[in-house]
C-alpha cells in the first residue's frame, strides 16, 4: 500500500481543469456581476436570522457568516440577470434558497453525527442536537415567510417541492447507509433528490420571476440540476481525495459514516473477491481501524474510481453547458460555464 | 410521603369540570358538526404524507393514524363553520395545520429523546432520531405545498410565522432546562410561544379564509392562543398527575427531561430550604432516584400546586371563552365553549 493518510491527494486531482486560485477567482468573476445583489443577500440573511432568543442569531451566524461559498444563492441572482429581470425578488428568493440550504447543513450534521463544517466544529459538536434541530426548523420557517414577503405563490411552490425532495433524497441516502449493493442509478437518484433539487430550484425561480418563456426557465433548471449533480460528484470525490485543510471539514467522513458514493460502488464492483470483503468489513463493522481509510483510498487508486466518478461528473457538466444552448453568448453566460469548470476543478 | 408511582392521581384531578367520557363526548360532538370535512382532512393528511420513499409514509403514519385528538385541526375547521365560510380552503388549511404540528412533535421527541407518544413506541425509537428528523422536514414542506395549493398568502404568512415562533418557544424551553429560577413570565413565554402560536394560527386562517371582518378573525385568534395555553398548562399539570394509560404517555417525562413547567416554579418558590434542595438536587443530576418522583409529587401535592396551575388554566379558558363574545349564540359556539371545559378537565 501506497497510502498513508497523509498522502491522501491521489495524482488524479492533478489532473483538475482549473487550479484552486484559478477557482476562486471563477466563483469571485461571476459574484461581480451581481456584486450589489450578493451584498443585499447576505444582508437579508443576517437580518432575517435574528430573533429575541439569542441562542438562534448565534447559531445560524456560526454557520452562515462561516463562508460557505453561497453557490446556490448566488445562482439565484445570476440566473435572474441572465434572463434581464429588474426587480428585486431575486434578493429574497436567493436568501429563502440560502436559508433551506443551511436547515439542511444543520439538520445534515445531525443525522450523520459531524464534527466538523467549513473549517470549524460543527454547529450540533458546539451547542448540541437538539439546538442544531431547532435552529434548523426555525430558519426553513423564516424562509418561507420571506417567501411570501416576496408574494409569488409559483416560486414559493418551487422551493416547497425542492425542500420536500431533498428530506426524501436524506432519507433514502440514510435507508441505504451502508449498503454496497446500491447500483449507480440509485446513487444518482439520491443526489437528484438531496442536492440537484436545490441547485435546480435555485436557478428556476431566478429565471421564473423574470418571466421569460417557460422554455428559458426550464433551461436554467436543467443547468442547476445537471450542474448541481456534478457538484455533488465532485464532493463525494474529495471526501477521499481533498487536502483536509482546503476542504475544512475531515476527508473520509463518508467512509466513516457509512456512506455509499460514487467512487465506492465503482471500485467494489470492479474489485476482487478480498477487495469486496473489505469494503464489506469497513462498511458493517462499528469503528475503522487505523489505517482502513487509506487501504480504501488504495483501492479506488486501484481502479481509477475517483477518476471515473470525475468523468462521470464532467458528463454532467457538459449536460449543464448544454442546457445553456438557448441563451446568447455573453459575459455572464461565460461565467455561468466557467462555473462548471470550477466545479469540477475544485479541491475545497 | 403518602406518595408512591402507583398512587400519582392526585385528588385534585378528581376536581376536574368534566369527567373522562364526557370530555370524549364534548370533542365528538364538536367533531360532528364538521364530520365531512374532518373525514375530507384525514384523506387529506393520508394522501399528502405518500411518498416513493415508503419509510416516510410508515413513520408518518405511526404518529397520524395513531389517532391524537387533532384539536388543531378541528379548531381550523370549525372557526371557518363560525363566520359562515363556504369553500374548501378549511380542509387544505387544517391539514396543513395538522402536519406542523406532526413535524414538530417528531422534532420534539428527537429534542426530548422520548420513547413513548401516544401510547405507542414514538418514531424516533422505532426507527431512530434521523429518520424523525429528515420525516420532520418532509412534513413540514408537505405542509407548504399545501399551502400553495390553497394559494392565499396571508394564511401562509400566518402559518410560516407560527412555525418560526414554535421553533423558538422550542428553543427558549432547551435553554431553561434544568432551571429552577425562571418565573412564570418566562414559563408564559415559552407556552405562547411553543404552543399557543399554532392553536392561534389553526383558529385564525379558519376565519381569515371566511373573510369576515378582521376582528373577527382577531377573536378567533385570541381564542386559539389562550385555549392553546390552557390546554398546555392542563398537559404540564397531567405529566405529574395523569394515569399513565389513559395519558398515553409515561407520567414524569417532564420532570426526568428537566422541564421547569409551572407547578415546578410555584412548588420551588414556595418550598422550604430543604425542599428547595431536593428540586436542585432533581432537577441537575444525571438520573432519577426510583423515589424522586413520587417525593416530587409529594411536595407539589403540599403546595396544592397543581391546583394552582389548573386555576392558571382556568384563567386563560376563561380568557378564550371571552374572546368569543363577538359570535351570536349558536350551537357551534356552545360546543367551542365545552372545548375549553373539556381541556379543562382532560385526563389524557
Amino acid at each position: 500500500m501506497g497510502f498513508s493518510p497523509m498522502a491522501r491527494v491521489s495524482p488524479e486531482t492533478e489532473a483538475s481543469p482549473l487550479s484552486s486560485s484559478q477557482n476562486s477567482t471563477v466563483l469571485r468573476t461571476l459574484t461581480d456581476f451581481v456584486k450589489a445583489d450578493f451584498a443585499a443577500v447576505n444582508a437579508v440573511l443576517l437580518q432575517e436570522m435574528q430573533s429575541e432568543i439569542d441562542l438562534i442569531p448565534r447559531l445560524a451566524r456560526h454557520l452562515i457568516a462561516s463562508g460557505g461559498k453561497r453557490v446556490r444563492p448566488l445562482l439565484t441572482l445570476v440566473a435572474a440577470k441572465l434572463c434581464g429581470y429588474q426587480g428585486m425578488q431575486h434578493v429574497d428568493l436567493a436568501a429563502c434558497v440560502e436559508f433551506i440550504h443551511t436547515a439542511t447543513l444543520l439538520h445534515d450534521d445531525v443525522v450523520d453525527e459531524s464534527n466538523m463544517r467549513r473549517g470549524q466544529a460543527s454547529a450540533n459538536a458546539l451547542w448540541g442536537n437538539q439546538a442544531s434541530v431547532l435552529v434548523g426548523d426555525f430558519l426553513f420557517s423564516r424562509a418561507f415567510q420571506l417567501m411570501v414577503r416576496v408574494g409569488n405563490l409559483e416560486t414559493l411552490g418551487v422551493l416547497a417541492k425542492a425542500s420536500a425532495t431533498i428530506a426524501e433524497g436524506e432519507v433514502m441516502q440514510l435507508m441505504d447507509n451502508n449498503n454496497l449493493e446500491i447500483v449507480e442509478q440509485r446513487y444518482f437518484d439520491i443526489v437528484r433528490a438531496k442536492t440537484a433539487a436545490l441547485f435546480e430550484a435555485a436557478c428556476l425561480v431566478g429565471g421564473m420571476i423574470a418571466k421569460p418563456d417557460v422554455s428559458v426557465s426550464q433551461a436554467l433548471g436543467a443547468y442547476g440540476s445537471a450542474f448541481g449533480t456534478c457538484f455533488q460528484i465532485i464532493d463525494d470525490v474529495l471526501d477521499y481525495a481533498a487536502d483536509e485543510q482546503e476542504l475544512g471539514k475531515s476527508v473520509g467522513d463518508d467512509f466513516r459514516e457509512g456512506k455509499v458514493t460514487l467512487p465506492v460502488i465503482y471500485a467494489y464492483h470492479k474489485g476482487t473477491a478480498d477487495e469486496k470483503q473489505f469494503w464489506e468489513r469497513a462498511f458493517t463493522q462499528e469503528t475503522l481501524g487505523k489505517n482502513d481509510l487509506a487501504q480504501a483510498q488504495a483501492y479506488l487508486f486501484k481502479h481509477k474510481a475517483l477518476e471515473y466518478a470525475r468523468s462521470k461528473a464532467a458528463f454532467f457538466g457538459k449536460q449543464a453547458k448544454a442546457a445553456l444552448d438557448v441563451f446568447d453568448e455573453s459575459d455572464l453566460k461565460a461565467a455561468l460555464l466557467s462555473l462548471v469548470d470550477f466545479s469540477l476543478g475544485r479541491r475545497y
